[in-house]
């Protein structure tokens, strides 16, 4: 095994802090690889604070994941030592059901693998995400990242990015759709890149007034400030597409009513409580509201090739190791624009 | 202008009793039609009883209207005298807005000219239902019935029918799929019949066991009484599509449970109250909640067509137009199997 430094939490109510796990020898079909940054997801904090009541701890979370290959198993075609990698939400899945053999592993019948706070199908080891210098990982699992994208920037689309990405492309947004962002956050900052970068008029539905330039700077065309009740009305039946971000508790009937005939709004975000949705929004316009959750390894590898084809990365803040708690802190408060990205070089240093 | 006798309600609080109408001469486009038969739906009596907060009095219900054509105007290529015909749900619309235009009249961006309860695009005059002894509409929104059907067992295609067929349609239910359907009402036999007629596999979701036999006997393979939660469990993630038709308050995340990977709940009814939604049963198997309203002329006659080739009629119970209040009850008891059809020669009788 390959003693590896990495960052905990040790229980729901602990800080993250040093820790020292074990990653397997890689085999033949492994890919070995040195961890250069990791980004910080909103889940990594309910899932190390137990928010989502299924936490196994020691935790180490982070499951946006870019590095370089250090070793490869002796099957390992895909990939050399020195190559640009990724990983993302999951390390492996059932392989066999229709959605595995389908390329939409997320959806696996027997649930993905996912890279931390879950076991490995085989060993039953537990899974230790990015908040660590390295990783041993199935090479049908690892993403080859562009080398035209700053490597710290591009470690949240392997998450945020395919988030957005999968729904964009599953709906068939095109060039000229009217798309409505709601929420600026990591999820929602991608997603006016993304679909600006598909040729939608983008709208983005925020809150704060305070995000208005911002949001048109990200590439959106107009900005709606949702206090104002008035933007609802102005707006309704604009909209061929409404990606919601939102995992604060917000009326998602307000936002159906923004859509066209036989539009779709699509949740990435999971509120505490159920919302109450009203059926004559969805029947009086053949509305669909939708949800999607991240993407399979060759959409996610689609979504690498299309940020590099455009130019497109994450907004971030990198920080040390050090900083991830206060990191944490600030991202319930929404002070970050728009990811934290640990330099797991401050990692490497400590250990 | 033409006397013509009918059932109104004059008030909310009403009775429907006996009353005379004005049908226009038909216009050069126009067909005048003898009606023979409509349907009761279960808006009827909603808009009858002023429920749905937009009630015109006095009100002639009906929008599923089977008749003969008496007369038509100078224009009309369509349609001779003697050929038995349909309206349904509306009877005209803006003929431009794009939904128009596909041939979607019921979504049309101006709002369709409801067949009752709405006004006439040109002249203003009070639009009046099927509770009478003829009706004069523009050849466009006329439907041609198959002879093969009996006349009286048609009527409820034009609204029952169509409602149920378009979602299985437009979501593309083929043989071989698992489709649920929630409640066997009016909606639900025809969505039975309908889907059966594809070639799907159906299993009702009913709350009394004592339809298990009748939902076999329309065509569905299995039944499950909703009584009993642990039906939700057995078949968590069994369907493709799930036609819910009920308008009564229930619980949409138990059938959105139902879906596989990828599947659709489509909503019929609409229930009093918005219903919560959870975004994490959307999400974790990107499935969709959608909602439907009755479809438009081409799919309606495309509908009729499909009906006659697979021998498919609604179950009726034929009632004298003096029998429509006492209709109306039974109705909100669930009593009757599965739609009350008035035989509006008892109407021209009376007359």
């Amino acid at each position: 095994m390959l003693k590896t430094a990495a960052f905990a939490a040790q229980s729901a109510r602990a800080p993250l802090a040093p820790f020292e796990i074990e990653r397997r020898e890689p085999g033949p079909t492994d890919v070995l690889i040195d961890i250069l940054y990791c980004g910080v997801c909103h889940s990594d904090i309910h899932q190390a604070r137990g928010e989502w009541g299924r936490s196994r701890f020691p935790m180490v979370p982070g499951h946006e994941i870019v590095g370089r290959v250090a070793q490869v198993g002796s099957a390992v075609g895909k990939f050399r030592a020195g190559d640009a990698v990724g990983v993302g939400c999951f390390v492996d899945s059932c392989r066999e059901c229709a959605q595995c053999r389908a390329g939409e592993e997320q959806y696996c019948d027997q649930g993905m693998t996912s890279t931390y706070n879950s076991t490995e199908r085989g060993s039953g080891a537990p899974t230790y995400g990015g908040y660590s210098t390295r990783i041993t990982v199935d090479q049908d699992y690892v993403l080859r990242m562009p080398e035209s994208i700053p490597l710290d920037r591009a470690a949240p689309l392997l998450c945020a990015g395919i988030t957005t990405y999968s729904p964009l492309r599953h709906y068939g947004v095109k060039a000229g759709d009217a798309v409505a962002v709601v929420g600026l956050g990591g999820l929602g900052h991608m997603a006016v890149k993304l679909a600006a970068a598909m040729g939608a008029k983008v709208t983005v539905f925020s809150t704060s007034e305070s995000k208005r330039e911002a949001a048109l700077q990200l590439g959106a065309q107009a900005f709606a400030a949702t206090r104002d009740p008035a933007v609802f009305k102005t707006l309704a039946r604009s909209f061929d597409f409404v990606v919601d971000t939102v995992s604060g508790e917000h009326d998602y009937n307000a936002y159906l009513n923004l859509l066209k005939v036989d539009g779709t709004m699509v949740l990435l975000g999971i509120p505490e409580q159920p919302a109450p949705v009203a059926a004559g929004a969805l029947i009086a316009h053949r509305r669909r509201l939708a949800g999607s959750m991240i993407g399979g390894i060759r959409e996610t590898q689609e979504m690498l090739d299309f940020c590099a084809e455009h130019g497109v990365a994450s907004d971030i803040e990198l920080i040390g190791i050090d900083r991830v708690n206060e990191a944490y802190e600030r991202m319930l408060q929404g002070d970050v624009r728009y990811r934290f990205v640990i330099d797991i070089a401050s990692l490497r240093c400590a250990g």
